[in-house]
This record gives C-alpha cells, structure tokens and sequence, in this order.
C-alpha cells in the first residue's frame, strides 16, 4: 500500500495463475497445455524471422497471421482478429461489444477471467448457473440481455454443446453479441466458425495456446463478421496498440499451416483422455464427458483437496478450484501417455 | 458503424502509426528504429529458446529480464517491471500510479499516446506548453499534480533536460509520482534510474525498440520503487495479465546482457546524428539540439509537408506532423551513414 498508487489499485484483487514451480521436475497436468512440441514448422519458422529485421517494428496489422487462419477456416482476412493471447483478445471484446445497458449473461462456473473483464469495465454481469449436472443449457440464456459469453466446451467442467444449439441461442439473441470462447474446441467440440456467415451478431475466440502447443508465444485470436472485428481493431488501435511481435506472427501463422500435425497431436491427446478416463472410472471417481484436453473428475471420497496435495507431493500438480459446487473435483490436464500413467499409478496407490 | 458495438466504440479516434509500406523499398527514417540489427547474443538467445519449450506458459514475472535489467543498472529485480513494449507499461502507469483527484501534468508537445491514456483512463490532465524554443522546463511544472509525466529526452523535439532540473522536480513534487519516459535516453541523455534510489516517487520508463534494436520483439520495462513496481504488478496481475512471450524474454534478456555491443551502436548513432545535423545545418536547415536516434528539424522555407512528400516519392520516409507550432518541422530518424548520405544527398536535389 502506498500513497502513490491510484484508488482503484488499493482494491485490487489479483489473479493467481497456475502454479509454475521453479524448485523440481513434476509431471505438470494443472494449466492445460499441450503435452506435444509445437509444429517442427512453426519452430522453423521462427528461427527463420529471428534475425536482424527484428529491429524493425512487426506488421501492425499481422497480416501473414490473419491470411493463415482465414485460409483455415475459409473465410477472409477482414473476419480476423489477432491479439497477445486470447485473454487479450476477450479485453478488446468485453470492452467493444460486451458493455451494453442490458446485462452480459456468462455461465456461474466458467472462466474465472469473465467476472474480472466485467469488473474493469463496469459491465453489469448476471451469471447464468449451470444445471446440477453441471451442464451448460442455452435455454438459460433468456431474456434481455446486452451480450452472452461463454466456453465450448465449458472450463474447468470440460463438457461442451453441439452447434444446433449454439445455432437457437443465436436466433433467440439477433439483438446482442454472442460470443463463443472455444480455447479447447479442437479435442472434441464443433467449432461455431462455420456460422459466422450466417449470424453477424457471433464472435467466435480462440488460442494458439493448447491445441496448438504454442502457450510460450502468446497468441490469440477471433473470428466473425467485419462489422465486429472493426470494433476490436478500433479498441485495439485506440489505446491499447500492442501488436504481435514478429516471432509470435511467423510462429503462429506457420502452425496453423500445418493441418496434419495439429490433426494428430489432437488425435493422440484424445486418446490419451479416453485411455484416462477410463482407469479413473475404474477407481471410482466420477468424470463429466469431456471434449477438452483435460477431464474434471471427481475422487470416489469427495476428498478432492487432499489428492491434489498428495499428488503434489509426490511430484505431480493438478488444478483444484476451492470454490463452491466445485471443491470436490480436481482438473486434470492430458499429458502423453507416460505421464498419465504415472499420474495414474501413483492416485491408485494413494 | 455498428448496433452490436459498444457507445465508447462508436467515439474512438484510432491512432495512426507509423507508415509501414510493403510495396516499396525506401530508406525508412520515419519510426526511429535502430538501423542496425539486435545483439548477435540477442538472437541466439531467440534460436535457443525457439525450441519445444514453447508448448508451455512463459514464466509470467519474466525474471530472467528482469534480473538482467537490474544488473545492467546495478538494482533490485523488485525494482523493475517488464511489459510487452512500453506502450503496455505506460497503460498500467496511467492507470495505477497516475490516476488521482488532482490533474496530471504533461508537455504540450509530447509523446502522442499521453493523451490518449489519460481519455481511456478518464484521468484529469493539464498540458504545459513547451517554451518558444521547444525546450521543457521543468519549473513549469509547478502546482498541485496527481502525476507528472515527460520524455527525456523529449519526443518529437529531440531536445533532452539535466539530472539536476530533474531532481529539482523531484524534490518539489515528493506527493506525487514523476514519470520519466527514457525512451532515446540512450542516445545521449542521461538516466534518472540511479535517483530512484533517493526518490520514491520516482519511475523511469525504457523500452527494447529503439537503442536495443529490438522492435520487433515488443519489450519495455519500467524502474522504481517497489512500492510504484507492485501497483504495476497488481494492475497486471488483475486484470491485463498478459505475460512477456518465450522469445521476447530470451532475446530482451540477451540483448541488455551484451553491454559492449549497445555501447558501440549508441555511439554510432551518435557520430551519424551529428554528421547529419551539421550537413542539415549546411543546407540551411535549423535543426534542435538532439540527444536522440532522431533529429527535429526545420527547413529552410518551412516547407515542411511539401518536403515530406517529395522525398517519400523519391523513396525517403521521414515523418511529417501536421499539428500546430511543429507544423514546420520534420522528424528524421538517424540510419546509417550509407542511409543519411541517399537521404542528403536526395534533399540537396529537391
């Protein structure tokens, strides 16, 4: 505390990330990245950008970026927003499309980031619960609302919706932005991009960060009608011009050329998930259906916050949430097969 | 236009960087980057670190650079704060250390992003008009503040202010935070950051892109205080948590460990600037006095803008500001010799 800090920094309540421990090696299931290396392409790639043009300052626009995704997705350069991470990219959206005089829906158990944005852009926010089934049901999302938010599938609960249904809220919601945050969409949902063409209220989000093995690069971006993309490049370029540096604009637009290898590392991660949710079923702990490179399980005895420092202490981290409804499940992040059997091998012996 | 953005979408003035241009080769003296390339170590720090590390999350307190940044200027790592550019690091100083009842205090002609800083912040600010000279006095800067903020030296003027004007400001403004903006302090001006340790109140702000050459990595860093680097923090971590990149924090470190490859190309700018300002000089040019990799200069006519866009169609950028009082000036970044002499040469012509 100090008297130089300005009112607003007093009442601050800082994020915590997952832990990064320094000190040992562990087996590191707890903040969902991705087991495998990245695209030998995207390496390349960036060792070919990393040279003396790193002087000059990167395409503001990150234009090789954005043709790579719209090549992806088919659609065009003027659908894409590129950001530092997708965490940057929801700032621009909150503050650009979500901020409304009716109040932005989100799901209660979600992205713990969602309540922060609404915060610091004074959003009035209703958190929409999910079922006891900790199901995410759309019909929810009724009534006058100034923008809609939420995961497919849902973190921390892993369990995403089908497009038929993203496809009624659209058509329930024409008035407001509806916004898909599909960060794990690749390890099993159905991505939204396909209905932008048709719905210019939807914005659709994602990351270079899980299923593209590049959370080191920091990468992000949306997908959706030009009208909405303009406003997140008029927030962007208003007051918050951070352009993507040149490594992370060579990296990212050499991985999301390479289809096969992002195919089948996704492949082999789901795999693996089934592989685990089926011995941790064997011991008697319950998980949701998952279709995101982690699973949400609660132990057969509730004891959720035991395990987690049992398991660390003998050298593996998972995530425990101490927050109502969710205290008793951990969430466990894929890794390759070696470390979910050892994961394994060492639960069953606790 | 858009029913679906937000009101404070539809009032944004976007900021206008830099021209980029693809379509030609020029000789760019229009964005004061550094004409020569990033440190040989600071590159091969990138081609190390560019490897399957970068499936994993960056280390979010960046403490690598930090700790290089406190060697090189012989101080704590709890005094530094490192940002993605300083651009990022000067959002979170408006925001936590510059935002309070009183106004802030800045030069009239100045960094353009103060402004722009203070409206999306909503924070009160007053400008102080530079003298006739374009030089900043700092007992200008007198009265009840919530905040001081200068570059030094200053942008576009060139112009730099003493340590001994600057510690006076320090002294008759102990209540409020003094801000520091030492973007081309390493061009021939000198550093505040060893009075951090007698003030405070004071923050020194520098960034990677301009003496460090590294532009295209997105890397600024502020020093101070602990008490002024944990508002920082805590704005940071509460809501704008964007971490430095893998490679930007591999190669910013690297870059500030290579001590004598910075001194060497500082001072080749230097013997540039001066072989430049003399020939300006020469061609009846009245040029500010530079402590920057950029000179401010009038030509003779005044002809500023018609200037401006002869040598662009001649394949020299400069950078023109069509604003008041400075309406007569161009800014010209300092290339090589090599770049200078076209540039001269080109100009003698016109």
């Amino acid at each position: 505390m100090s008297q130089y800090w300005s009112k607003l920094v007093h009442d601050l309540d800082p994020y915590v990330p997952g832990e990064q421990p320094k000190d040992q090696r562990y087996v590191k299931l707890n903040t969902n990245e991705c087991p495998y290396p990245p695209s030998p392409n995207a390496l390349a790639a960036i060792h070919a950008a990393a040279d003396e043009r790193l002087r000059l300052y990167p395409d503001p626009n990150a234009d090789e970026l954005k043709d790579a995704i719209a090549d992806y997705y088919s659609v065009e350069r003027a659908n894409i927003f590129a950001g530092n991470g997708s965490d940057e990219v929801l700032a621009h959206v909150f503050c650009g499309l979500l901020k409304h005089d009716a109040p932005l829906l989100y799901p209660d158990i979600s992205y713990s980031f969602y309540p922060v944005y609404a915060n610091l852009y004074q959003i009035e926010a209703k958190q929409i619960p999910l079922r006891d089934d900790f199901s995410l049901n759309l019909k929810d999302f009724s009534g006058k609302n100034g923008g809609i938010i939420f995961p497919n599938p849902n973190a921390p609960t892993s369990m995403a919706v089908g497009l038929d249904v993203i496809e009624a809220l659209l058509q329930a919601n024409r008035d407001s932005v509806v916004v898909v945050d599909e960060a794990y969409v690749d390890f099993g949902a159905e991505t939204a991009i396909p209905l932008i063409a048709k719905y210019p209220n939807l914005l659709v989000v994602q990351t270079f960060s899980k299923s593209r093995s590049l959370a080191g690069l920091r990468v992000g971006f949306a997908v959706g009608h030009p009208d909405l993309i303009n406003a997140l490049e008029r927030v962007k370029n208003s007051f918050n011009s951070y352009p993507l540096g040149r490594m992370a604009i060579a990296g990212a637009a050499a991985a999301m050329r390479d289809k096969e290898y992002f195919a089948s590392t996704c492949q082999q991660i789901i795999a693996t998930r089934e592989m685990t949710v089926q011995k941790l079923t064997e011991l008697g702990f319950s998980v949701l259906p998952s279709a995101a490179n982690f699973v949400f399980a609660r132990p057969p005895a509730g004891n959720a916050e035991a395990l987690y420092l049992a398991l660390k202490q003998r050298g593996v981290l998972v995530r425990y949430f101490n927050k109502l409804r969710i205290n008793e499940y951990l969430r466990i992040t894929i890794g390759t097969d070696d470390e979910m059997n050892t994961f394994l091998q060492i639960l069953a012996e606790l």
